[in-house]
């Protein structure tokens, strides 16, 4: 598998006229190798030039790196008693980047070792590889997909057994924690952040984290939540009901609902990235919301929870079978409450397929 | 609190002829604001001058900075639809960085933010903060070290709690799950990443992650968990026997044990750092084992799992009352199994506490 996507990775190399790309631990390091290992102070930088893989790794990651690798790679390995200047001469006696075209991950590669990558080939010509891992990585083979699909069902699963358990007077915290434990009971490998739980005011924040505020009557409810199967990720949310809720609030949940709608139902082979996005948000806007949605509308899911491509005005990346990523309206009316649903989708040849299928009607709790 | 620590700030870059730092959403963004957040594809960048402080932020964050901030903050947001241009514009407006000295936290900073910065300002002077935020954070106050005692509080407990589940037969991911799930239960409001648990061979990787194996009779099983409680860690790691273990194990154990004694009761005011090291290292090698220590001795712990100083030969950093940081030697046969011992330490005016408190005696199970 890491051998056919490094295949890939050159020929896109080839084409853009670049020589070496370089990648810290992440999930374009793991696409690429099958590493998975966590940033951290100890410098772990991989460099991919059109017929070598080199690795600059801490000694104590050595064995992990060896065990898991799906491709060849050098390593310069390098010891708490040396530290990295080691591995950068280990690096040197077995290639030169001077001159060179060197795409490095912006998203990934630290301040730490840029500088370092600079001094070691201080004429290189950097640009950044990110569009290029995008690139590589937005279009799901069949076994991608399937581990998403999976996702998706422990998703779905634990929030089934989760609902009982929810009632007025319980803390966001504690649903919190419960549901996490909920995913990895029905099967879940990671669940790199905790899921948020957000009730009645705080449901108004889009990015908010679980607090220890008890949940009441009245409450909009939203419950967000990611994880991984086989380093994949699915990604929902649903927003329930806390006893009776104000017209208003039902009113915004009928309104995103048809939104979610809407944006799924313009998934199609050939449609742009910000057609999606105009679709769930001319819902919004027509109910007299607009300026309440304050985020795009999707963002392409996989390795990592938040990849390529963008549903947003300005992403005229053309949808193409295989690519996935969320549909998530949203409205929030600051002080009394926020609604969002969130879906997995899948662009197939003819059209969409929802990898979230539970009910999007207003459940009340 | 905050606001304490920004005057000290101010006070180290006046000493260092700093005119601005530069930090992404991390623990120092915490320490510094009180606004903890996720660093995403979406740019977020702090600028603390001598007399300002700046966020560049998302719009869709903005409320979850305003109600956590507990310092002045001048924000620059923008919005999905005009993306990060729009806050580099609203900061040139406020503020000049040309011809100025700019530290960059380089552990933090993506190349991402650091090329919008050089471009925002092509003549500033960069240096890298890094070792700034250490001398601010390496030693706490009460505060910090009565949240770093209740984390170790709850890891201890957690352990206690997961002991007479184990057994033959049971998957280290089962076990790794339930002892997360236990330390939320014991008041843990953060675990950042999963715990490791470790079994037979695969305990001789120090770095290494939970595993489908199932843990056997003969097996060392480490177990090396971490959490937050108030955003300051505990971190421990006991090794347990499962069943007869084989005599060259045993004295491994005995080894290890003897070495975080001699580690521990290095801690004391105006020792150095490496001192430590020096102390538990000797322990080791003298048993012959000096090769199979593959880490350094510990590392500084507060608001980050890692953070400075090291307990590594180099590191000549001077102990100081408040500075906390594990002692944590391993030893580790490739193939048979490793043994890791690890405490959280506070140096006191008169020697040191250790945090983490649980026996350290060889436990079957």
């Amino acid at each position: 598998m890491s051998q056919e996507r490094l295949r890939r990775l050159r020929d896109v190399m080839a084409r853009h006229d670049i020589d070496a790309v370089a990648v810290v631990p992440s999930a374009n390091l793991f696409y690429l190798t099958g590493v998975s290992m966590h940033l951290s102070e100890r410098v772990t930088l991989a460099i991919f030039t059109r017929d070598e893989a080199h690795l600059i790794v801490p000694a104590l990651e050595v064995a992990r790196v060896e065990s898991r690798r799906q491709i060849p790679l050098t390593l310069h390995a390098w010891s708490d008693a040396d530290w990295v200047q080691a591995g950068w001469q280990s690096l040197k006696r077995a290639l030169s980047l001077d001159g060179k075209n060197v795409a490095v991950d912006y998203y990934g590669v630290r301040a730490l070792e840029l500088m370092q990558l600079q001094e070691f080939a201080p004429t290189m010509k950097l640009s950044d590889a990110s569009a290029l891992f995008a690139e590589l990585r937005m279009t799901k083979d069949t076994a991608e997909v399937e581990a998403m699909r999976r996702a998706a069902r422990v998703l779905e699963a634990s929030i089934e057994a989760l609902v009982p358990e929810i009632r007025a007077g319980k803390a966001e915290q504690e649903i919190a924690a419960r549901w996490q434990w909920l995913m990895f009971e029905h099967g879940a490998d990671g669940i790199p952040d905790a899921p948020i739980v957000a009730s009645g005011p705080n449901s108004a924040q889009p990015h908010t984290t679980s607090t220890a505020r008890e949940i009441q009557n009245g409450d909009l409810l939203i419950l967000d939540g990611w994880c991984t199967v086989n380093g994949y990720y699915g990604d929902i949310t649903r927003t329930f009901a806390i006893g009776d809720i104000s017209d208003e609030l039902r009113a915004v949940y009928e309104t995103v609902r048809a939104a979610n709608e809407a944006g799924r139902a313009a998934v199609t082979p050939d449609a742009l990235c910000q057609d999606i996005d105009r679709a769930a948000r001319a819902v919004i806007r027509d109910a007299g919301y607009g300026e309440y949605f304050l985020h795009r509308t999707g963002h392409g899911l996989g390795l990592e929870v938040h990849e390529a491509p963008n549903m947003l005005e300005g992403d005229t990346r053309v949808l193409k079978p295989g690519m996935t990523f969320t549909v998530e309206p949203g409205v929030y009316l600051e002080g009394k409450g926020g609604v969002r649903i969130e879906d997995d989708i899948v662009v197939t040849q003819d059209g969409n397929e929802s990898l979230t299928v539970s009910s999007r009607e207003l459940r009340v709790l």
